[in-house]
């Protein structure tokens, strides 16, 4: 095995529901989505399989588009891989494509942007079909106010205010190209949140950037819905960004109402 | 406690996620969600409870605004019973409202109508993050013969053929007020079911009526799955309402697909 010249690069597109594991990345101890997905590869290849995913998602994180890559000597044709690795993957991990890539194509570095989107259940009780889905929110939320405020996030910022401490990122600077708030209250855009009830209050944050620092979606997501409830001004974003003070911005929304949705090539 | 006179009736509107539960109706031997929250009501009022719900939702079937009524000597405010109830009961179940109402009201019998919905995941792989809320369709469904063989069952029909054998309702007339087909990738009118992924291969049906008879929308949607697919041409349905054979309808869909939205009085 040790000899092999692994000749074949393989990009999976894989849709997880984060709330049984301890994130993408392996850890010690812990069972991480990543370990999973190897292990079914290293089963269906016969060999030992280094899988590298464009994100690390903490433990509770859903993806409907986690990209990731491994090297590998066997001859299944590209597009089969996702079936026979169905076959073996628990049904809260779904390989959605599997196609062969460039044998310099990596997961991680090659990544020229990522959407995120962070869900918020907006109403006096939490929602029982959404629970692991969306962050319950009790109070009410100035949707307007946190549109207004999500604007300042665009462009090229130095986001260290927006990062948990510790990270071990060479630069704090990311570019945001696109962000949006909807509330499925506000603006009668879409009544149709989970395409269920005519009127589920879900407010929503869609966030594209050329990367995302450590816990950085969910601290802009806990900065805006403190924004919403008007503990924070929208015109305070600014000098919040500026500041470079992690305590000036919002508390780090939970996990389990953010999903990385795409990441882009 | 049986000599006591009941002078108020509290009505309910639930959410539910039937997953864990044999269906809203007490049965021997299993947990129904009639059961949970009767059991709650009991622990609050002191009373023994009789909580009567507007549809006997099978095993598996979710809820977005299921109703239910029972009467209480209790005086506590209508409006904190919710509160009171929801910190006693399981999280996939929550009360979303609870109001006093005129005695003679009944969550059953006074019903004018009612709203389902039906989710149909559709892609070739199943969907980890909704494997219990939609039905994995994996091949192509044309969304546009359904749509129009949907219309068919508009107005008021013998559905014999679309109820469950051994069904022991009076009479198998009901009125269809609505209906609607709705796909994610046929007519881009809802870009966000679940308000998560750009593009969730979602297809909905969603039916208001009078009244439905036993397994009558899973009926429907099974029906117009094979539709979909082009098992049965959407100028059949006609035929197959007038014909009153339930061998000539479709499957009957699996309960996990199935929201029982909105009940209106």
């Amino acid at each position: 095995m040790c000899s092999l010249t692994l000749t074949r690069n393989i990009k999976l597109t894989i849709e997880y529901d984060g709330t049984a594991y301890h994130g993408w990345q392996s850890q010690k101890n812990t069972v991480a989505v990543q370990d999973v997905i190897s292990s079914a590869i290293c089963r269906l290849t016969d060999e030992k399989c280094s899988l590298t995913g464009s994100s690390r998602t903490d433990r509770g994180v859903h993806a409907f588009g986690q990209v990731a890559s491994f090297k590998t000597e066997s001859q299944i044709p590209a597009e089969r891989i996702a079936f026979a690795l169905n076959s073996m993957l628990p049904e809260d991990i779904v390989i959605k494509k599997s196609e062969e890539v460039d044998m310099d194509f990596h997961a991680r570095f090659c990544a020229k942007g990522k959407t995120y989107k962070y869900l918020i259940y907006n109403f006096i009780f939490p929602s029982a079909l959404l629970r692991y889905r969306a962050y319950h929110v009790s109070y009410p939320l100035d949707v307007e106010a946190m549109k207004q405020a999500s604007q300042y996030f665009l462009g090229t910022h130095d986001f260290f205010a927006f990062s948990a401490t510790g990270s071990s990122a060479k630069t704090t600077v990311r570019t945001i190209n696109s962000v949006s708030i909807r509330g499925s209250q506000g603006d009668g855009s879409h009544d149709f949140p989970m395409e269920v009830a005519r009127t589920v209050p879900l407010t929503s944050l869609e966030i594209s950037g050329d990367g995302f620092l450590y816990n950085m979606v969910r601290i802009i997501a806990g900065t805006l819905i403190e924004v919403g409830s008007g503990k924070i001004k929208p015109t305070d974003i600014a000098g919040i960004i500026d500041g470079r003070d992690r305590k000036k911005a919002g508390k780090t929304a939970p996990a389990h109402g953010l999903y990385l949705v795409e990441v882009n090539y």
